[in-house]
């Protein structure tokens, strides 16, 4: 495993560790300012920026672009749902490769408006990545499919194990891989075995990183920094490694009543301490 | 599949359900006054009424009893809160003996205190239903892993996909089994496949309902009713009945803010009512 003791390059802030207090701008400052290498974008911050903008100070700052956050949300109750859901993804691509980003995340959607048949929304997903694919290809955007926790798959997520996200990817091709999110994927008991999987496939994208609170008082917004949940997340980044990744940990923690609430400063010299000592 | 359109006594109560308002005796007043078929007491409500008390009441009121909720709990941090576990798997057995139970519901826990090993808390559960399941067999009564949702493999049971439960069973042997409840399980792509297994080795003991709110606001008690959630709950009893499952359906709703404030009579006339369209 690489040695992170000493690192800040190898840390990525995903914006929406700081969602609350800093748009994009003072994201890229705060990197810069505390040595972090990478950045991941959520698209509201990158479409306040505007994408063209954002990419010149993201070169000029020095950072990687781990992930743009997100494409995706593929299932659909219409026929304009469905159409408006493929043209946004084709925006994301389109800004992902604006500002160099690794990969776009794909968030892949729940259940249509009404819908309770999960087996249609899965497929609905895999036709939609499909359709945008060859876009994706030709913008040199590699997508990355994010497996979500499974108290997520009716409202944000179909795609629930690593397992899943990597049978999508055997049926889609090349150009799709996955996301590594120890927060969604850490309960699985099938995780060191799919992880090893994806990196003999060459297709884990992205490393994210949080924790699992005990108690967890929010099913969306009560993440936890690392360190302070259950999650053995060393063991996992060893699994990730060992496959092959050797991308940025990317720091992603939506925290409502804790990390949102503090000094943006101290949140990022905290993720610094923590990717050193307990990541 | 059964017909339930007309039926209420293929309907089991949980106490659960009406939590908050009934005590044992009550619920059981309330089976009959309603003709559902079924109870399943939780060892709380058991314990204030007491076990031989309750016998007898369960006896003359004609119920079966789809389950003692429950056992579990085995990983511990001290050989004090080991040996404790077991002591109370043993007396839960007992219990369940005494009423008559068609299983003893087994919430195998979580990882203890201080922990991030979930193997080893995996490890700590298959060992203590090992420990304990000589008395169960000696007292004919079934032991029903139950898996529960991701989202408690932290806090309440590190057991959470019926995969998992089935691999727990062919280890074990004779006198354990499963219980199938379509609020943990609905979300898992191989379901199906896991009920056709389970049901193969004869070996579904219990079938719980309730439903997955959209949104969902609390990850212990915003629990549905049948019905009201997105789960496609007579798909998932259509696997279980052709797998050989012929037993109730049990309703078990954790909810705070909705189902536990009503009047009990309230609640389960709209169990039935759910149970007989819905479900």
């Amino acid at each position: 495993m690489r040695d992170f003791s000493g690192d800040t390059r190898l840390l990525a802030l995903n914006t929406a560790t700081v969602s609350k207090q800093w748009s994009l701008e003072q994201c890229i400052d705060g990197c810069v300012r505390h040595g972090i290498g990478g950045i991941a974008p959520w698209r509201d911050k990158l479409d306040a920026c505007g994408a063209a903008r954002a990419a010149g100070m993201i070169r000029d700052a020095g950072l990687r672009v781990t992930g743009l956050c997100r494409g995706g949300m593929f299932p659909a109750a219409t026929a304009e749902a469905h159409q408006a859901a493929l043209d946004d993804n084709r925006k994301a691509i389109d800004d992902a490769a604006t500002i160099g980003a690794e990969c776009l995340i794909l968030v892949v959607g729940g259940l249509p408006e009404g819908s309770r048949d999960i087996a249609d929304a899965r497929q609905q997903v895999q036709d939609g990545i499909a359709a945008v694919l060859d876009h994706a290809r030709a913008s040199g955007v590699p997508l990355a499919i994010e497996p979500l926790h499974p108290m997520y798959a009716a409202d944000r997520a179909c795609v629930n194990t690593l397992k899943q996200a990597n049978d999508m990817c055997d049926a889609l091709g090349e150009g799709v891989g996955v996301a590594v999110d120890v927060y969604h994927l850490w309960w699985d008991p099938e995780l060191e075995a799919e992880i090893a999987r994806a990196g003999a496939a060459g297709r884990i994208l992205g490393f994210h990183v949080c924790d699992w609170l005990v108690p967890t008082t929010d099913l969306l917004l009560d993440r936890g920094m690392m360190g302070d949940g259950v999650i053995d997340i060393p063991k996992i980044r060893g699994w990730v490694e060992a496959a092959g990744y050797g991308g940025c940990s990317e720091v992603e923690i939506f925290s409502q009543n804790n990390w949102w609430q503090r000094d943006a400063d101290e949140v990022l010299a905290t993720c610094i301490e923590r990717h050193q000592t307990v990541v």
